[in-house]
């Protein structure tokens, strides 16, 4: 995940550094939000993910936040392949510039995070380095499928789980000095869609799944990528989070762009048959269709005035 | 594990940050080499440890033996458990200073080792970073009872799978521009003893069981510290390391010092009771016995002028 969507030749260092490993031969290996391994005949799901205090922690945001944020990216990558989060453990690479507190309070706050999400800490360590978490979640699959980035096909309807572009209201309301609490408590403490996952793998009607770490655009882009599909998203049926509005009209920022260009964002973005929708009604879990699949090999915003295509980084 | 011993206030800043977060419920947790998380009715393996170009890789040693020793490092939390590694994860935090080659070739040298040790990668990612290296390894018991820190009492033996020293001879031949290649392989190319852990698990005579990556001194400490008994280790009995005498002939750094008080050493040290010594010799594990389990608190060094406490750190 970013904070800010990711640039251009990160992805290409991620597919340069994948290409030169053995291929995997578990059913869903690197290039997905988790991976799948088998032990002792269990599937057993696998995400890993770094935040630094960098790129991570605007001001405003306590290192308790912090620290709960580097345990909500990894359950995030396990909530949307369905996988039940159990366990995680902790790296941290810690500057001269914090103490003993600072590092407590990042434990305590990824602890919490943890206890939000049904898991425990179970290992880590601590070394001197530049103020990152490197996190590594494992989960359970509990007989259900999980829902990878695969399986679009045209025809599917695309849905999100939750309302997009407050955690990026918040980081502008941050960086403009401006008071809009809600907006900066979705960027400051994300919550993992963790019993969304499960119930939309639960379904059964679920094609494709990915959360909105790198925002709603790179979710898209990545989905069509890995299912060979294309997808036209309608602007109109987006739905709006808690100050989107008012932060745009006092910062000038477009909601468009917090909406779907900007990263720290823990919705799920998944597709699904539309011969499931009643079991996804029925699933309880709260969702806005904002589009169909495609056939063609693009992901486009479809607005009154047209389509535009969607690129991966910021808008 | 540290190529040099952990400092005693690194020590204490684990012990601090575990203090914050929610006793783990599973059998075994945060303060072993690895911790054991069930997943649908099977035990796995979960270790974690990152390591830093700045302090793991010494002049000389090229970024894909760097990326072998980030993942052996993992690997030889599991195998000191008695796990079968199965899948590792790797987060790269990426200095400007390195190029889409050198990224390959950290990616290429851990996949080496994932190969050697039966394993995968399944996962992982990079960012802009200091230049660290933060792996997650998963293994499977298949059965075996896990050896943790735990487990040792008064009367047990104290044995090492092999020679000692090697590698902080490669080091200081490294430092000292001496060519001694054997002891600077057993440095940049470190073999995790996943075989031998394996095997020494199957016995079950086994009592106790960490790896060397922190040095004897700190390893012996750690399971008197565990297991809540004292051990007396045997000077002449240490096995000694390829070229550990001459490279301490040429530098004056003492053998001793490279035996015992040098991190990077990736032999297991184990307890076990006297009565399984045979199906120790049956495991087919070359092992050295180096001393004893007592019923006091400290580890000491006995040597012909008598006993002398060990601590942490460096010697």
């Amino acid at each position: 995940m970013g904070m800010f969507p990711k640039v251009i030749d990160e992805r290409a260092m991620i597919k340069k550094a994948l290409s030169v490993i053995r291929p995997c031969p578990f059913s869903v290996g690197p290039g997905d939000d988790s991976a799948i391994v088998e032990i002792g005949g269990s599937p057993v799901v696998v995400a890993t993910d770094s935040v630094t205090i960098e790129r991570h922690k605007p001001e405003g945001m306590t290192f308790e936040q912090f620290g709960w944020m580097s345990a909500a990216v990894n359950f995030s990558d396990i909530a949307s392949m369905g996988g039940r989060p159990m366990a995680l453990t902790l790296s941290l690479g810690i500057p001269d510039s914090l103490g003993d507190q600072e590092v407590c309070d990042i434990m305590s706050g990824a602890d919490q995070c943890a206890e939000f999400c049904g898991a425990y800490i179970v290992g880590g360590d601590t070394k001197p380095g530049s103020g990152f978490v490197c996190g590594t979640a494992i989960g359970a699959m509990e007989g259900r499928n999980p829902m990878t980035r695969r399986g679009a096909v045209p025809g599917d309807m695309v849905a999100v789980t939750g309302p997009l572009g407050s955690p990026a209201a918040g980081y502008h309301a941050i960086m403009n000095g401006l008071s809009f609490p809600d907006a900066v408590d979705s960027l400051c403490i994300p919550v993992p869609r963790v019993r969304e996952g499960i119930a939309l793998a639960s379904t059964g009607a679920v094609t494709s799944c990915i959360d909105l770490s790198d925002g709603l655009a790179t979710a898209a882009l990545t989905i069509c990528e890995c299912s060979r599909v294309g997808m036209d998203i309608i602007l109109e049926f987006l739905p709006k989070g808690a100050d989107v509005e008012d932060v745009s009209e006092e910062t000038g920022v477009p909601e468009i762009d917090m909406m779907i260009g900007f990263g720290g964002e823990y919705e799920l973005l998944f597709t699904f048959n539309k011969e499931g929708l009643n079991s996804l009604y029925s699933s309880g879990v709260s969702f806005s269709i904002i589009g169909t699949v495609t056939s063609g090999r693009e992901a486009r915003l479809v607005t009154d005035d047209g389509a535009r295509r969607l690129d991966y980084g910021r808008y």
